[in-house]
């Protein structure tokens, strides 16, 4: 049971982990933080939030969990804020997408308040955005990957757990450069490549020719290129060390199969394909990963 | 309407044809030519095709019109066969993914037969294949490319064009090098890309890690790695010139956006982002192209 809750960035992830423990009955107050009024005002309204606070003392000192559900690019901003305002008992947690820039952002505020702090990454909800689209079961039978430092608090690290289980999601616990390499490889490199083939088909003159017979192979390979600029630009950024490591690698592989397609390599180019299309395949038969 | 038709590789496209071609009433004798008694018993059986043939004179001296419709490896030999086979009043078309290939094959055959040669790109069906799959409904609403070149003689093109149509397909014409190039940048560039994410992921040490957290980004992303590594590897050496142009510019584009990452360029990245998803956006609203 958490007393007070703030949540910092009330929209689609803030607003669903509101709305979660609310349904579960495992939350006193909830007091929102937002740029936004009109945010803010709409999340009353849902019932997600009890009322609007402020990036202040007097809203977060006396908090019992601050969950930090800001765009990527704020919330290390947002992390150190928060660590100088909140009291000796409060944990605080987050919900970006990457986790080594906040597990650095945090190592600059006092031992008392970063052993408190439990980074985290709930795997839901890419696209959609805002309070409107949230909802008490969007977290249900997902994961949320928590990236706790050798000095987080267990105490606190247990009740973040035991707040995202109230929501019905399934808590993994790995290092934040263990996160980040892996989310680089499976999430933000196929979106920037997505990105990137889209890109290039609209900058060209004969673009329109290319969008009119793009069909069902183009459809789901640049699906993920319909997703929001900013929060992509953001990630991008913010693990980039990971990003490039895992871009470098894939380059290596292209590299590799366009040696085969200059040499007609056939049997170099069937067994790529072949152990490609096994992988998938397999994968693709385990039940969904929400 | 076509008296006597050769179907040279009855499965799903050439089986669909035959089927759709009956249920119009656009046909009269149809005979399966393929490698594999079996195949030939089931589309006799599915009633898509009369009896078997072979790939010899008695089955092609007297065709109104012979559709190759074998795997793309095997189409620009099977081409220049059946030319040396056919009589001079037929039609001979094809069903390959790749023409600019197709298009040379027939450069060395004479003139007369070189003239009724119509060669053409159904765009239809990656995901099944075999007869058993075969639908009279396959093509409706779906796109056939044709390739004529400038001595295709305006007459088999018409009727090339007509048989499709009776397939309820719609009917575009290009040169070669043109539906190349467009193919190559829409459709097998995104495969080869997306063959090589999963490649290098289940190469890894770490590949259990790497699919135990892939989600709804990379199944999209990826859905197009499940397809057939022979179909695939035939279309990469078939288009290589095209593939790797198209390769090469993408590989350009994306070694830019990685100069961006590296820089922490929040501008470009947002705005190539933002030039992505617009365009991806825009183009998802439009009627689903088939």
């Amino acid at each position: 049971m958490i007393g007070r809750l703030v949540i910092v960035g009330v929209g689609l992830i803030g607003g669903s982990f509101a709305l979660a423990l609310r349904a579960a009955g495992a939350v006193g107050e909830i007091v929102g933080v937002g740029r936004r009024p009109e945010s803010l005002a709409a999340a009353v309204e849902l019932g997600a939030i009890d009322r609007a606070g402020a990036l202040d003392r007097a809203t977060l000192a006396d908090a019992d969990m601050v969950l930090l559900a800001a765009p990527v690019g704020d919330i290390a901003r947002h992390a150190v804020d928060v660590a100088a305002m909140v009291g000796p008992a409060t944990i605080v947690t987050d919900a970006g997408s990457t986790k080594s820039n906040v597990v650095a952002a945090i190592s600059s505020v006092p031992d008392a308040v970063r052993r408190m702090f439990v980074p985290g990454h709930p795997i839901a909800g890419a696209e959609k955005s805002g309070v409107r689209a949230a909802s008490a079961g969007l977290f249900r039978d997902h994961v949320v990957v928590l990236t706790p430092t050798a000095d987080t608090d267990s105490m606190a690290r247990d009740r973040v757990t035991a707040a995202w289980e109230a929501c019905g999601a399934r808590v993994v616990v790995m290092t934040a450069e263990d996160h980040d390499r892996t989310f680089a490889a499976v999430s933000h490199l196929p979106h920037l490549l997505s990105f990137a083939l889209v890109e290039e088909f609209a900058r060209r003159p004969e673009a329109a020719r290319l969008f009119e017979f793009a069909a069902g192979g183009f459809r789901d390979f640049t699906r993920i290129a319909a997703s929001d600029p900013d929060m992509w630009r953001d990630i991008a950024i913010a693990n980039r060390a990971a990003l490039l490591f895992e871009l470098d690698r894939y380059l290596e592989r292209v590299a590799g199969l366009k040696a085969m397609v200059e040499a007609a390599d056939a049997a170099g180019l069937r067994n790529a394909f072949d152990v490609a299309r096994n992988a998938r395949v397999a994968w693709g038969q385990r039940p969904p990963r929400r």
